[in-house]
């Protein structure tokens, strides 16, 4: 602790310490900003092209004597997954979801349309996929969709245990660049097949 | 020709007659619409799994007091192409364009962020493939993408001749379902590899 003349004492700023602090600036960046921090590194090294899809929404109404700006609009549903692309010469979907829960992972964060949408992918021979990420553990998992719909489709469940999610997925490892290398978590999923 | 009484004449509608001729309703329906519906077609057969990548836009402002509506946005220019997804195992990635042109297919109509994108495919080993549509000839093709980028990269030409583009590329059939069968036009493309 730092004594100023006079008796004052320095009191560092909360706010600064935890932002230097590895850990918790991990935890204040949201899960799709790893990604498109990572589909950034892996585009530029040639490692594979993945995408976001861009968020859905409605136009209602375009005031063009403004220069073509959206005057009213809504949010669609995404009626597939966010991302999607090609890694080693292989079409790959996925879908990336965060929850705070601390044991398992709610169903109710993935529409019908996507079960559907990534059950279509693993029919034409591509790679389904989910990233969860336990943000109250910062803990984030690839796994294959098949696991987390068998779960949905035994019909006995509103989430998946996170011991499942552990048991069957791989753990992606968290660093610099990429920020979250997921692929190398799929190369391990590859492996086990 | 009908005369009622009175001498009046009965002068059919134009714009009715119009539309219940094939060809003209052919030529009414845009690109996009066709490409859809025979999108559609191919998921619900099982043949293949291709999506529009949703329009980027840029929300400024959204309006949480009626139900999170956008008041204030503006479109943003799409970094990839419009269309990607995979077909017999392998990723494909597309850009539909249509021209007025009867002779040549303007290269302006492709930013270069998409020729940059269409490259990086075939450097992962997908299919990266334009279809263009000569509107006012009715006849639309599918060619690699390949070939528009040889003409790009020589940098002699502003736009691509429809002389080129028969050659290189395949005139897709126009039906009911799918509307536009671009899926046959690309096992020909394969055929010739």
């Amino acid at each position: 602790m730092i004594k100023y003349p006079g008796g004052a004492v320095y009191k560092p700023a909360t706010k600064k310490v935890k932002i230097t602090s590895a850990s918790a600036s991990n935890r204040g960046m949201s899960l799709e900003h790893d990604l498109n921090l990572s589909n950034n590194h892996y585009n530029d090294a040639g490692i594979a092209l993945i995408t976001k899809r861009p968020t859905p929404i409605n136009v209602v109404k375009v005031d063009y004597t403004k220069g073509a700006r959206i005057t009213d609009a809504y949010f669609e549903k995404q009626s597939t997954t966010d991302y999607n692309g090609i890694y080693k010469g292989r079409y790959l979907d996925m879908e990336a979801k965060s929850t705070l829960s601390k044991n398992s992972f709610p169903l109710s964060n993935i529409y019908e349309h996507q079960f559907h949408h990534l059950r279509q992918v693993t029919a034409q021979g591509g790679l389904a996929l989910f990233i969860i990420r336990f943000t109250s553990l910062n803990e984030t998992y690839l796994i294959e969709a098949r696991h987390i719909i068998e779960v949905k489709t035994s019909g006995n469940r509103r989430s998946v245990p996170l011991q499942l999610i552990r048991q069957h997925g791989v753990r992606i490892e968290v660093g610099y660049a990429p920020r979250i290398d997921y692929l190398k978590a799929l190369d391990e999923i590859l492996a086990r097949r």
